[in-house]
């Protein structure tokens, strides 16, 4: 079985591509010719053209290279289907309706001949009950979903056991500004799940970090070992905290209620994890964008003293280590800016000023640092200290993360520029936090002998 | 004493007004000239105009009606200045110069000279050691901050113990395209506190929520009093979980360290209180823009399994309860869309559907539900259930808070309409389920006779 067929395809097959707008097989052909590739729409009881593209009668029809269908047939016919793209050599699918595994003793039979098939053409299967994936890049949008065209391409893979939380997690990426390298919607794993989705994006030279959301599933050891062996850091968003359990089975007909379990066992096995959608991007980004931070000890340099102590809480309540500055750091700074509101660490400068960047490359430059968190309100007419910046990002190779606050249309351009320098950023106070606080825990859970927690301020949360 | 000199004047003096760009008598001299009313620049070394307007040497020397003075001039002089606005009759000023109570034993001296010309003359005066304060829709922009006038008029007043974390605030405000009626950053509150700032925005009719944050205060008990006395929703962020306390002194000259008994004492006196900035905003926006809610009960209708599973368990763990709705909504849950994924509550349709938002109002009608979270993917030639939903929100008179995800280029215009609905929007899945925390908090905590928890399903957290 080939991953890759089914994430990385010659050309696509869409099986019940239809002419009726709204429907999934209008929906999924309309998205499928935006791919660079040929694209084949597969229906037996149409003929003339669709897109451009003339209907074929079956897979086993097709002349020409295809690797990946898009099922948008019901479940009833879907283990013909596949048993014929297994004859045809088509390698991947994607198996867009419901009714399978998650829908009582009839469903769970249909899912084990349509396993079998898969089986027998050895055919990687995403789904049954999903709603797809994308990978922009390559303008391949092997979904039913509308308006994903526009969702940019990025290095953070997004790996989801449910399809609408994948969405939703790929358009936040987008009003973000931040784009993914792929979106997958796992739905009831016949075939393919997290182990072998997180292994192809490991491999997948576009992806930077991989960002997984969590219902359960009946293999959670094997999962956790793919997390460890992978070389690509992971972050992980586990669902049911609560008891869920009713609704979470008839979803993707897996068993929640182990919450605890995969907290420990993702601890364990080096994986960050939090606990919203918008901190799994964001964690996501920070270790993608980020060189790895060597160890837990984080800096914070505000020119904002509330905010500075808003994210010093937060840090402080997940776990973070903020180690006094070295003498020579706080020299430096006493010298930059004397007098200076509070020099130890964090760093408050009490207001943006022209020395800002200075201070933010002392802090970055501290032996005792592995991690540094900014928070700046812009201030027109003076601007972020992007050139400052610039230089020290690339002498340290610390994660320097950045959060800010202003209106979107006069920032937006000034943080894009510090985002190209590998310095993520984030329009609010927690949200830097939050992505610091996953890089701590990345630091923690992958220690090497050199990862020490500094200074005198000792806490550890795991 | 009148706090409504301060937030509702006639004329503004900017004592200090400075030609110089970058000096904060400049910065404040740009904004306060978007004020309707008369504007004076005060400076007994300058001659001639700025912004249009002539110097004048005193403010006992202005002819016109003049109520609020910005103070842009260094700490020493500032008692000075405030009692010659007492002599003019000025009865509101703004100082933002820092180097009082929060520096050490000389500023407290200074802090006490200031607040006795203050009360000697009969002075509201916002700080010293603040940013100011706005009111976007009187285009009052009583600051030295930047790119503030595109803030836009709400009905959320923002009262901050930090100027910096206001800002931050709204900022978010302005991106989110909510607006604040007012936003106050309250620094060391020499007279006018949480306490004066709280009575007055109960009485202004632009502001249908106060949102605090609280890093401290000596007089916990009169904050907390008056929060029980005003008839507007409060809702307060209440920093230093963590010890920030040496940080949060040099700040605002206010002790730390009394967390658990100021999350205690908001649950005694009708306060949700939140953890974010952002969830600060929203549920804010929430008590702000939706009916006040009768009970604690929530009802989840969700047309994407993955985020309404996130959201349910988001909402269990902050104890909100989800009550089995009633047989009759089931049946018409269920004549709507037979063999519907899940039923009961979470109410899960599996897809958007044209029936969605009939089901969206049954769930709103039943006797068991007080707040309605729906959660909805948008899908392009479908949009979102806005009729529906508009004639059910008028009926029902219960706070229905819509989550979504979509690219925003595409769903902003339809989210406002939802908005000037009453309908309280977000594009994250679990800040959704924050923003109705917030408001089952409220019930909880504000519960009348009727507020009875419902259904079998029975939790509580406060």
């Amino acid at each position: 079985m080939s991953v890759t067929d089914l994430f990385d395809p010659r050309g696509i097959a869409v099986v019940g591509a239809s002419e009726t707008s709204g429907k999934i097989g209008y929906e999924a052909m309309q998205n499928a010719v935006e791919f660079d590739g040929p694209v084949y729409p597969v229906n037996p009881s149409a003929s003339g053209t669709i897109f451009g593209r003339e209907f074929v009668s079956s897979v086993t029809e097709i002349d020409g290279e295809v690797d990946l269908a898009l099922c948008c047939v019901p479940a009833p016919i879907v283990p013909d289907v596949i048993e014929d793209c297994g004859k045809a050599g088509i390698g991947g699918a994607v198996v867009f309706a419901g009714g399978f595994g998650e829908a009582g003793p009839d469903g769970e039979e249909l899912e084990e001949r349509l396993i079998e098939a898969a089986s027998e053409g050895d055919v990687a299967l995403l789904g049954p009950n999903t709603s797809g994936f994308l990978v922009p890049e390559e303008h391949l949008f092997a979904t039913f979903a509308t308006d994903v065209d526009t969702i940019p391409a990025g290095n953070v893979a997004v790996v989801a056991q449910s399809g609408g939380l994948a969405y939703a997690i790929a358009f936040q990426a987008e009003n973000e500004g931040v784009g993914v390298s792929a979106m997958v919607g796992l739905g009831n794993r016949a075939n393919v799940g997290f182990e072998e989705a997180i292994e192809y994006f490991d491999g997948d030279a576009k992806t930077d970090s991989i960002v997984l959301h969590v219902e359960g599933t009946d293999d959670g050891r094997g999962l956790l070992e793919t997390c460890r062996r992978v070389e690509t850091p992971v972050v992980a968003y586990n669902v049911g905290e609560q008891d869920v359990g009713d609704f979470a089975e008839s979803h993707t007909g897996a068993l929640t209620g182990e919450y605890e379990l995969y907290e420990a066992g993702f601890a364990q096995y080096g994986v960050p994890t939090v606990r919203t959608s918008t901190e799994l991007l964001d964690a996501g980004t920070a270790l993608a964008s980020s060189p790895r931070p060597d160890g837990p000890n984080v800096g914070v340099v505000t020119a904002q003293a509330g905010p500075g102590i808003a994210i010093t809480d937060r840090l402080k309540a997940a776990g973070a280590n903020l180690p006094s500055l070295t003498e020579e750091t706080q020299d430096i700074v006493e010298e930059i800016l004397p007098g200076i509101t509070f020099s130890a660490n964090p760093v408050d400068t009490g207001r943006p000023m022209p020395e800002f960047g200075d201070v933010v490359a002392a802090v970055a430059r501290d032996d005792n640092i592995d991690i540094v968190l900014v928070y700046e309100l812009y201030e027109g007419g003076l601007g972020y200290p992007t050139d400052t910046l610039a230089a020290v990002v690339d002498e340290v190779q610390k994660p320097i993360v950045f959060a800010s606050g202003g209106p979107e249309a006069v920032i937006n351009e000034e943080l894009a520029e510090l985002e190209a320098l590998g310095i993520p950023t984030f329009t609010a106070p927690e949200r830097g936090a939050d992505a610091v606080s996953a890089l701590v825990q990345y630091a923690k859970r992958n220690a090497g002998p050199d990862a020490a927690v500094a200074g005198e301020e000792v806490s550890v949360d795991d």
